[in-house]
């Protein structure tokens, strides 16, 4: 059919999290790129991958990969999972043939970009994702002259999980992991925070009047979401306006993934389905 | 041989648990019956179960249980996990050939020992241990005129998970869960509070100190750990002394399991052992 060749099918974007956290990305992808299709896969019923070791997460990345795309495949493969992404594209990229995005990149390289020369990096995110040292590999790749600290939060994860984004549990909890980590830096010294596990954004309000309380009101909160979102609106520019369909896979309960995906995404227009693996 | 049939063998008990935190439960039976030989399973690769579907935990209850009993099988199988406990056991007991000992009975039973008649029974426990309603049919069955009353809070197993078993962060989340729960409550009627997940017992110190402060000193702490082996104690009285063999095995991160659950049990002299299921 002559029209459907003069206006090209809307790419298909998959999207691949351990659970519910990727939401995040989904909505930064679909703000930015609303006539992208897009399909998710949150791999609930084995979440969380932060505490896994790193074989562990690779196959599970794999076989939860292969479900969300299918016999159709897809244009893009995005790993919302930052543990994922930190240990597992290798073994992606080998088994499939189509670009397969981390977010691991997107961020070091916005967090290069938003820090001067001589500053310090910090990073922040699941036991596995910072054991892999996966950030600052990236960062010292483009940037060798930057230094980068990194720190485990696992708690954080749980806490966005369960609903808590902000007030005193929140307080508590990044003075637990952040005043003993950044006690000792010279306020002045923080560039840039990386929230380098896909829950974190919707903690940033909370970390960002954190740093302010302890004198660096000025660090730049680095969401690898919308960095990712961005690197494929420059792939797929005919994507930025239109209206695309979002389909959500999830392995374990749809009942709390619609009431936890919720407060990372607007769920109401979505199809919701459970996959076994 | 005689010696070998006047001197019983020592009676094997498995343990499956869903991850780290029923090794408080292997501890509470180590001390009590030191004699028996003891086999642990932690599905460490899938935990935790507590946010998950009935259906998936007792599917991933069957699997663990059948890796756990081996060819050998043992003289009981105790299902650590309350959130297995409180959907699993019809599914366990269908199919394997043993007593299998799940934690909600024993814990519902000292329970309601612990209290005085018109008292409010409280139970913290995971989101599906707490939607089951578990703990409250077990005492309604044997105390109907007892009020139950039950609370969801998940963040606290991340919190044992994590080591953080008092302090600001655990008194921050004991606030943000059991002051909107117990606000309306007379500090008087509170008799007991079940500890209903197997990583508790480490917050019991926290959790007294809490109610304390609240006015409410003499609230019981119901631990299903002490509870489940003194019951183990009456079928096995000949293991009160000696000394049995512990092993260990978990399906994913030993390190991890060894540093985390070092916390909870004594592992110097057990074998620990990678499963893959």
């Amino acid at each position: 059919m002559l029209s459907a060749m003069s206006e090209p099918r809307p790419p298909r974007i998959a999207i691949f999290d351990s659970g519910i956290g990727g939401l995040t990305v989904a909505a930064a992808i679909h703000a930015t790129l609303p006539g992208a299709n897009l399909r998710y896969l949150g791999d609930t019923a084995r979440l969380p991958y932060g505490s896994k070791s790193a074989e562990t997460v690779s196959r599970y990345a794999l076989q939860a990969s292969r479900a969300l795309l299918g016999d159709d495949g897809a244009d893009a493969l995005v790993v919302a999972c930052n543990t994922a992404s930190s240990c597992a594209l290798p073994a992606l990229e080998a088994e499939f043939d189509l670009p397969v995005l981390g977010v691991i990149g997107p961020g070091a390289r916005r967090a290069v970009a938003s820090v001067a020369p001589g500053s310090l990096v910090g990073v922040i995110g699941t036991e596995r994702t910072i054991a892999s040292g996966a950030y600052g590999h990236a960062i010292a790749a483009i940037a060798p002259n930057l230094a980068v600290s990194a720190c485990a939060t696992p708690l954080l994860v749980a806490l966005a999980e369960e609903g808590f984004f902000a007030g005193p549990l929140v307080d508590a909890a990044l003075d637990a992991y952040l005043d003993p980590w950044l006690g000792g830096e010279p306020p002045a010294k923080l560039g840039a925070l990386v929230l380098g596990c896909t829950h974190f954004p919707v903690l940033a309000t909370a970390i960002a009047a954190w740093l302010s309380r302890r004198g660096m009101p000025n660090v730049a909160l680095v969401d690898s979401a919308q960095a990712i979102a961005e690197e494929l609106a420059m792939r797929f520019p005919a994507a930025r306006t239109g209206r695309g369909a979002v389909e959500l896979l999830a392995t374990d309960g749809l009942d709390r993934f619609r009431r936890v995906g919720s407060r990372f995404f607007p769920l109401d227009n979505a199809r919701l389905q459970l996959v076994d693996l």
